[in-house]
């Protein structure tokens, strides 16, 4: 895809989207882990229930287990009377049973007692005398009780494969006595800095440098997506070097990112690189989108590699609009699409700002409230400052098809993570 | 608050909230950690740059460095003709000077040549021999560079104190050199079950019992809110083992959460073990909602605590209510409240539902797309259940005002994080 002098010519982002989608990729490998460490993984096959829950007949309020059927006709005006043989414990086998015309008190949670069928609530009734109960209302069979198996069934299936796990989905499995279950690993994505200009920042800055920010960002930005990054350090711009620090991180890792240095040298190393590697090599070099235009996309054995442009605000729009939804895929999470995976709100923009048509545009702004109303206020500036890395709260887009934004006119904020 | 019965009367939901904000919390204590370890932590002071940023003249561009007045009129027609005495490389301090009439080819990111004053970007240039350059746009000075100090001045503030350190934050703080913040610690919330009939996941199941869901739900969503969750297993419903677990867990946390057995018994201890153990104790007993209108707030000697009801279905609700927020204001975070701490989105409800008045109800809701309209179906079932717990995605609340919602209603549906 060149154009007409002779330079790589941007696809558009959608396109850069599906040419991944079309693409296999690693299949994530699993891994067993106790319940304890479970929190945000995702599930690599079904569980079912290794029992029926909760196992016993419950009752769900405090009262009295009796036969549904002694109560029938029982009301305010017209009590029936029950003889209270004696009390359930909780958390324990009740060692009594209740015979017609009788009933047993009973706390919530606890075991209903062979012979009862349903419960009724303390308020519908009154002691007569120690042994004597007046109930005033009449009890449906299984009337405020968890029948054993109502909760689940054994053998029945409680999380599809491909579930993130969520705090009360861990106390689900908890509750149903399962201690470890089978998650997929986390992706692994290496993180490769280059440019002869950037330094680690604990070395001393000499004139002329400038520290690491890119790696620290991205670093935050995969643990963020429930993945590992591992940071490979910074390479020197030179072919060989690239080319086995990228050979490392694809033995090492489930994804690649090299963060470009700004000379047009390591630009043109990254594609040559990921082409020489394996295939299907570059699926795209450059996309119609603003920041993130010189974006480098590539699979090399199953591994997405991406080239990114050095500059912090393509970094992360990059890392928003492609490396995000690749790591969830590669989670083996099965998303639910109708769900927004970020917070968004609706603002009023700031100022008019004009867009190039023919590329996405994806502004940074920073939320502000004045007079009563949410205002996004575009972050502008150079891309490399760090002053607009730390002022934006979120990126509102502008179409390939608008020529920009009118000042006042509503638009949706999509909030960092 | 007694009503006419003798009972503790509920308080208002907002009501509850606030009397938690009149009272003070032990003060949040801070720590040094690496910036390694910083993302998502808190900063307990403001954070000055030690240096100015970039800390020389950068180039933003491709191009040539020159001095501006050189190219005063230069245009596509009428280009000015420099001379080109070399090249500045990549972060490297260059050894040649910009005289007028001359110009020194430069990369994005690459340190101005003394003499030069801005950058003439690639395109408006052509090289008419090894030695000349035709420039063919008029520069302003300062053009397509970023000044030495233009992104940070040294010693101007980077950062306010309470800031919560996002990937990008972290990013500028390695670009400033900074290898070390100081941050609040995190919260520390011991999780006390009781409950006579509740046992350990990983114990055998006598009938009549059941596992322990609570402690494994709250450890999660404490630890989603930035938190440490701290277990302390299960007490039998007993008083004075009740209070020594409180006590200690008062010395070795900055929250307690007591969740109940549903025994009558242990509720009643809990709010008198937290009137005991110190100033002001229980602050309210008994809350407006739907589930969760057992529950117990207080405070001793600056510590929250809670007594939770045991319904699964209610210490979600009670978390997200409460729990949430007080962690978040106990963090030491400096919250921006006009932008949303969660997803949200908006669903037509999918039943009539009535709700009584004079309390309000959250309802649990799974969000279902149906005919390309989303829906919130409310996950009814008694609460007690595993099933509800894994199938709600989020909670709609019905506000105490009204008397319920009907099939069709627009209604905003709170996502679990």
């Amino acid at each position: 895809m060149k154009d007409l002098l002779g330079r790589d010519e941007a696809v558009k982002v959608n396109e850069a989207r599906e040419l991944f989608l079309k693409q296999n990729l690693r299949e994530p490998e699993a891994e067993s882990v106790s319940i304890d460490d479970s929190y945000g993984r995702v599930l690599s096959r079904e569980i079912t229930s290794p029992e029926d829950l909760p196992g016993f007949n419950r009752s769900t309020m405090d009262g009295f287990a009796v036969h549904s059927a002694d109560t029938f006709g029982a009301s305010d005006t017209m009590p029936v009377y029950l003889e209270v043989k004696g009390q359930v414990l909780m958390g324990e086998k009740p060692r009594i049973s209740v015979q017609r015309g009788e009933a047993v008190q009973i706390p919530t949670g606890g075991m209903l007692p062979a012979g009862s069928d349903s419960v009724v609530m303390f308020e519908y009734t009154n002691m007569v005398d120690g042994s004597i109960v007046e109930v005033m209302k009449t009890l449906s069979p299984n009337e405020n009780i968890i029948r054993a198996d109502e909760d689940v069934k054994k053998g029945e299936m409680v999380f599809q494969g491909g579930r993130r796990l969520r705090p009360q989905d861990v106390g689900a499995l908890a509750g149903l006595g399962i201690l470890e279950v089978d998650v997929f690993k986390k992706p692994v994505v290496s993180i490769i800095g280059t440019g002869d200009e950037v330094v680690p920042p604990d070395k001393p800055l000499s004139i002329g440098k400038v520290r690491d920010i890119n790696s620290y960002n991205l670093a935050g930005l995969i643990a963020g997506c429930n993945a590992v990054p591992l940071k490979k350090g910074i390479i020197k711009d030179d072919l060989q070097k690239l080319r086995n620090a990228v050979k490392e991180s694809i033995s090492q890792s489930d994804m690649v990112l090299i963060t470009g240095g700004s000379s047009v040298g390591t630009k043109d190393y990254t594609a040559q690189v990921i082409d020489e590697l394996g295939e299907p090599g570059v699926l795209f070099h450059g996309v119609a989108m603003k920041p993130g235009k010189p974006l480098i996309g590539g699979i090399v054995n199953g591994v997405p590699l991406f080239g990114l442009p050095g500059h912090p605000a393509a970094i992360t729009v990059s890392f928003e609009t492609f490396i995000d939804p690749l790591l969830m895929r590669m989670s083996g999470e099965r998303p639910f699409l109708h769900i927004p995976s970020r917070r968004k709100l609706k603002a009023l923009f700031s100022r008019n700002l004009a867009s190039s048509t023919g590329r996405e545009e994806h502004i940074r702004v920073s939320v502000e409230k004045r007079n009563g109303a949410l205002w996004a206020v575009p972050v502008l500036g150079k891309s490399g400052l760090v002053r607009t890395l730390v002022q934006a709260d979120g990126i509102v887009i502008i179409p390939m098809t608008k020529s920009g934004i009118y000042e006042g006119e509503e638009v949706e904020v999509r909030l960092f993570k």
